[in-house]
C-alpha cells in the first residue's frame, strides 16, 4: 500500500476531526482502547493525517514503545464510553496486520507514527496509513443521543480534573442537557452509554 | 412490501429518534423539504414509527392532503441547513414510487401517515412504510461538527420564535459553543452549513 496516497474518506476517516477509537499495544503486547480524534488536514490537495496524545496516557507510552496505532471507525456509543472509563476486555480485540484491533468496529486502519511537534501536556504526531480494512458499510440516520453521549463522555474526563466547585457545576449542568437529549433521542445502547457516565460522575463528585 | 413487517434498522432508521430530511408534496405536486425527528418505539417486539407534524408546517399541510411522507436519510449538514432555513431546489428532487425524494440521500422510506394524536400545537402520526431503497451504504466515523450543526439549527429555528432577550441572549451563547466546535472539528461541508447558519441568526437579531 503506497503511503501517502491511501485516502481514507472511504473507511471514514474524513475532513475535520474523526472521533474513533484508538487501540495500541505494549511492546509487551498488553492492549489499550482509547477515544481520541484523528484530525485529517488537507494541504495542496494532498490529506495528512495527525493525533495528539497527552502525556500520561497509555495510549502515548504505548505509542512510544511500538510507533503504531490504530483507528477503529464505530459508532457504538457503548464502547465509547467503555473505552473512555474502563478496561476494554480482551476477548473483544482481534488481530488485523499483526495490530490488535476491536472486532466490532466498521473498519480498521493502522498507522505509523511520526513525532512532530513536543509540548508540556501533550506530543503530536503524524499518522502515515499502513492498512486499512473496511467491515461493515452501513446507512444511519443521524440520532441526537448518540453525539450527546460523546459530548458528555469529553465532559466526564474533564470532570476528572477540574477542581473548581463552580466549573464542576457548569459541568453537572451541561451534563445533564445531554442526558435530557438522550433520554429523550436515544436506543438502549445510548441510554446503557449514559448510564455508565452519570455512574462514573456520582463516584467522582463524593471524593 | 408487508406493512409493519419491514425494519427500517438497515435503512438507518435505528431505535429512539432519527433525524431524517422529510420530503413531501401538495396535492398539487408542490414539492417540500424539512429536517424532521422519526421516532421507533419497540412495543412487545415489534417496531412502531411515529412523527410529530407542527401546526403551520408546510410538511403538516401537505401530510394532511396526501397522507404521504418520505423520510431521505443522510448526513449532508448543508442539506439539513437549507432544508431548515431555505426552500431546497426542486433539481435536487427525484421520483421513487411516485413520490419527491432528495437525489443524494442514502436512503429513502416513503410511509402512510395515520392520524393518531391532536394537539393544540401539532398533530402525530404513526408512520407506515410501504417503501424502502437503500442508494449507498458507508463507514462514517463519529464527528463532533456534524451533530453540532443540527443543534445548532434547532437553536436557529427557536431564535425565530423566542422574543425575550435572556432567553436569545442563552441560545446565543450556546450557538457559539457549537460554532466553536465546528471551528474546530469540521470539515469543509459543516463550516458551510455553520456559516448559513450564522447569517441566518445576524438577520434575525437585527429585526
Amino acid at each position: 500500500m503506497g503511503e501517502g496516497k491511501v485516502d481514507l474518506n472511504e473507511a471514514g476517516i474524513g475532513e475535520g476531526i474523526s472521533e474513533v477509537i484508538v487501540t495500541t499495544e505494549s511492546a509487551a503486547g498488553i492492549t489499550n482502547a482509547a477515544p481520541i480524534g484523528i484530525t485529517t488536514t488537507i494541504e495542496g490537495g494532498e490529506k495528512k493525517y495527525f493525533v495528539k496524545l497527552y502525556k500520561g496516557s497509555q495510549t502515548l507510552a504505548n505509542v512510544l514503545e511500538t510507533h503504531t496505532l490504530a483507528a477503529n471507525v464505530t459508532c457504538d456509543a457503548v464502547l465509547f464510553v467503555n473505552a473512555a472509563f474502563e478496561k476494554v476486555d480482551e476477548s473483544r480485540f482481534t488481530d488485523f496486520e499483526g495490530v490488535s484491533v476491536l472486532t466490532e468496529a466498521n473498519a480498521w486502519i493502522v498507522f505509523t507514527s511520526l513525532l512532530v511537534e513536543k509540548s508540556s501536556a501533550f506530543l503530536r504526531f503524524q499518522l502515515k496509513p499502513r492498512a486499512v480494512k473496511i467491515n461493515k458499510k452501513e446507512v444511519k440516520a443521524i440520532n441526537r443521543a448518540l453525539n450527546a453521549v460523546i459530548e458528555a463522555a469529553i465532559l466526564a474526563t474533564r470532570f476528572e480534573i477540574i477542581t473548581d466547585e463552580l466549573e464542576r457545576e457548569e459541568l453537572k449542568r451541561m451534563m445533564e442537557q445531554y442526558a435530557e437529549i438522550i433520554q429523550k433521542c436515544g436506543g438502549h445502547q445510548e441510554k446503557e452509554a449514559m448510564g455508565i457516565l452519570t455512574e462514573k460522575c456520582k463516584g467522582l463528585s463524593k471524593e
